[in-house]
């Protein structure tokens, strides 16, 4: 079982100042997304990854988050949904999502190929001022789908960063990990190390998808990356925009797991209970 | 409060078909040991770290270990707080240990510069055959002991790649992991990319020792380093023999981790239980 994925590591809306139109900037996205996912499909992919906050940006400020948040199947989901269905490839976003209570949270959205909402997560783990400002955090911490015969799970950015965040995806059945980014310098260590590292210690596959370019104060980091369970990096980006492929094979998630036994070598006997054990004096 | 570790990537015995004299073996390693404390007094350090059963060879096969295992307070040990004594140099040493019922244990163990143990720890975490032909699991997972004003804490090699394990210590107070190890190749991810991420997102100082050479059928990677909260290699050796110099700040512990608040950013109220929330169909 092969899934072909096809990795947007997207520009910011490059605006140090600050946008003087954010609605128009999520119209320009709309657009980049449709001209990514004809190529994704043009490449033979069957899955379309974006950044973190795709639809509008991120480092926008908390005011212009609020008037661009819709609701998981407001008019920006809808044309999300039709270039999936345009060009028959599933599409992975971020977007500010604004339930029906008004609570705005930072989100991602997969729309498979006919159109059909499969997953909708709100990130759990809220970084810094930029997110606290302006988001509240997501209270589900391990929400999958299935595609092409492949389990996917999400998380957004930070939450990667947290190892109990990944060993829940791997103990919930979670083959391949989604994780749609908008990571800036000077934290390289974390497509460097961190990100490989899950993916080994936690035994799946992991998709990384970060910006690039410029936005208010931050700028992304770029490095977007697919690693193995093994720790061979099947896909790697530089710092500028780019449409990275990989192709993810389930044969070598079982060849993996089968050598490298993270999972059931974990003393969970011993984890429950921290206990301290000070040394003993002789 | 700063402290100088001196961390001896030694040898292995070098013997690929199997040691004739495993007791000569130890003999020339507790020789060994003296010279390299007296290197590190000189140097100033006042900790001498060395790798996972420095005292006898790792891969020597379970009947050797068995041979030379010894209770905590025997004859080698004896020998290490002498050394420890004699050039006024903290050591910690690996060494495989016998209980009072026979068991043995892959196992550590601190002398201070008074020649007292500060700390003796288990490996909880076994690796493969290796392991399980020779060994029984510890079940302390924390252990600690103080030294120089530094709160130290003990694991040794394959249960550093375990999260949890540094969580656990994290969390009970330890600034500074010792991780003694006899990492093989091809598993240089671990002191690459794993080492770091551990010393990251548990906020603490991290020293990982390994060996260089050939034990039978294992070549080991070398590349001992101590890593900063905050990613930076204080130190990083090569793939020979080297005794490694680093000092240890406290104070950049409390800044690392008023910048880098991973832990208290934590979702501990999902990670208990690990529920799964299907992505729903629209």
């Amino acid at each position: 079982m092969t899934l072909r994925l096809a990795c947007l590591q997207a520009p910011a809306t490059d605006h140090p100042d600050g946008s003087p139109d954010p609605a128009a900037d999520r119209d320009a996205n709309l657009a980049a997304l449709d001209a990514a996912a004809a190529r994704a499909a043009a490449d033979g992919a069957s899955l379309l990854i974006t950044p973190e906050m795709y639809l509008t940006g991120y480092n926008i400020g908390a005011e212009a988050i609020a008037a661009l948040a819709e609701d998981r199947f407001g008019a920006s989901a809808q044309a999300v949904a039709e270039i999936a269905i345009r060009h028959g490839v599933a599409v992975l976003y971020g977007y500010p999502e604004r339930d029906g209570a008004g609570v705005v949270y930072n989100a991602v959205q997969l729309f498979g190929p006919d159109g059909v909402s499969l997953a909708n997560y709100r990130k759990t783990h809220l970084f810094g001022d930029v997110d606290r400002a302006a988001f509240a955090a997501g209270d589900d911490l391990v929400v999958q789908a299935e595609l092409g015969g492949v389990r996917l799970g999400f998380l957004i950015c930070y939450d990667v960063e947290f190892p109990e965040a990944v060993r829940a995806h791997a103990d919930a059945g979670t083959q391949l990990l989604l994780v749609p980014t908008a990571l800036m310098r000077p934290y390289e260590y974390v497509p460097r190390q961190i990100v490989p590292a899950r993916a080994i210690e936690s035994q799946l596959f992991l998709a990384y998808v970060n910006r690039v370019g410029v936005e208010r104060d931050f700028v992304y980091a770029g490095e977007s990356r697919v690693v193995a369970p093994d720790g061979r990096e099947l896909a790697i980006a530089g710092e500028h925009e780019e449409l990275v492929i990989a192709d993810v094979d389930l044969a070598d998630l079982t060849t993996s797991r089968a050598v490298n036994t993270y999972l059931r070598d974990r003393r969970t006997d011993l984890y429950g209970a921290s206990a301290v054990t000070p040394g003993a004096r002789a």
